[in-house]
């Protein structure tokens, strides 16, 4: 038996999310429907470095499998992308140790968030970016986001009905890339709560429209209260960009 | 009553082409529905500058339509685009003289054939772009484009089944460029027969794969003969860039 280890990209838009429920088009499923072709009709569990929701893109998701056969990685590849559905494509495979997992062996992960500001979106980018004002303060959108970087208890940045406990997180990074009319939040920590990236999203979008002042932040942040922050960007702008292992 | 032209782009890949048909869904039919809600149940005729097919996309697709409406420019861009399906964006909009014709009046026209060079096509751009080998020589394709630059007969690169009888066209420019992994072509031309740009990306392509030879494109155009050429390349990756109209 050997594990493989792929890099994957999405598009979400045709997906209810990541993981496999019932009755919905999925990542998982098409990619475990595949797996299962192959194995001559035996399941293949696939375990990812976390779920996805719906409409959420991927561009560096991680994903790992066991399988007895002993093709070559190029051949993995190629068969993986003529059986897989084109909104659904592998990027890199490899073989790893048997130990190795794509989720409880995560020790970062990067999203970026992208922001459409043409005054007119256009029809090609609708599923890819999210529309705002062309008139966004960027420069009080990066300096809202420094009281978000560093560890801090991010309650206030997580999805009101979330089971987990501890709501301590790190940002690493977290910037501002602005390419022509298109303007990116790129995001980097140990991991992140239910909503959070989305979350901060919305709350910084909400600083550049001049809802809000960049100095709340900080308040926010120390109020551990989901209301203090701002709406939950939409999924369709989020992109799993990459998962990091190792230190 | 005030004629307006408008011009407009829309992502092909959600409709079975511009022109109205029945029973599915077109570009044209979901203007004249927005217009006829506008105009209170009377319906609006909506003159384009010319067809595009299943598929195909438009950045600077021009249309124009009459209205008794005495709103301003800004109000029409706004009500449209809020009423349009979000396929579909009007750029602009303007009142012009009540003899202007989308259709009759054209002096040229621009399509942008886009392909993607990637060694793994990324699902963000399955609709958007036809994916190619990366190995595809341009410069073998730059030379053999030479050959179609003018005033001749397209027979070759016409639909076999097409009605038009006049078949001698002009190409004012056929360029290659190159953004990264993406390779255009750039054609502009007085106007252009059914399936004439996509017959030529298809003809250049074998060119740039080594099928063909550069030299041969002379006479396949002096054959006048639709087998002589290579195949129709695919719609999705065909943009009406943009339509001109006087000298």
């Amino acid at each position: 038996m050997k594990r493989l280890k792929a890099t994957i990209a999405y598009d979400g838009s045709g997906f209810v999310g990541y993981q496999i429920q019932p009755n919905a088009r999925t990542v998982q499923l098409e990619i475990m429907k595949v797996l299962e072709t192959m194995h001559k009709g035996r399941v293949v569990q696939v375990v990812a470095s976390g779920r996805t929701d719906a409409k959420v893109h991927a561009t560096g998701q991680v994903i790992h499998f066991d399988s007895e056969f002993s093709i070559p990685i190029s051949g993995w590849l190629k068969a993986l992308n003529v059986l897989l559905p084109e909104d659904i494509r592998v990027h890199s495979i490899e073989e790893v140790d048997a130990s190795f997992h794509a989720r409880y062996h995560t020790t970062g992960k990067i999203y970026r968030y992208k922001w459409d500001r043409s005054g007119i979106i256009s029809p090609f980018t609708r599923n890819f970016m999210v529309h705002v004002k062309p008139s966004l303060d960027v420069e009080a959108m990066r300096d809202a986001a420094q009281a978000l970087i560093g560890t801090h208890d991010f309650s206030s940045f997580c999805a009101a009905n979330t089971a987990v406990v501890d709501k301590v997180r790190t940002i690493r990074r977290l910037d501002f890339e602005e390419h022509g009319n298109e303007l990116h939040m790129v995001i980097e920590g140990t991991g992140f709560l239910y909503n959070m990236v989305r979350i901060i999203a919305g709350t910084l979008a909400e600083v550049g429209l001049g809802k809000r002042q960049a100095d709340e932040l900080e308040k926010i942040v120390a109020v551990i209260d989901r209301d203090a922050a701002g709406i939950t960007a939409p999924a369709h702008g989020l992109y799993l960009e990459s998962v990091m292992y190792g230190s």
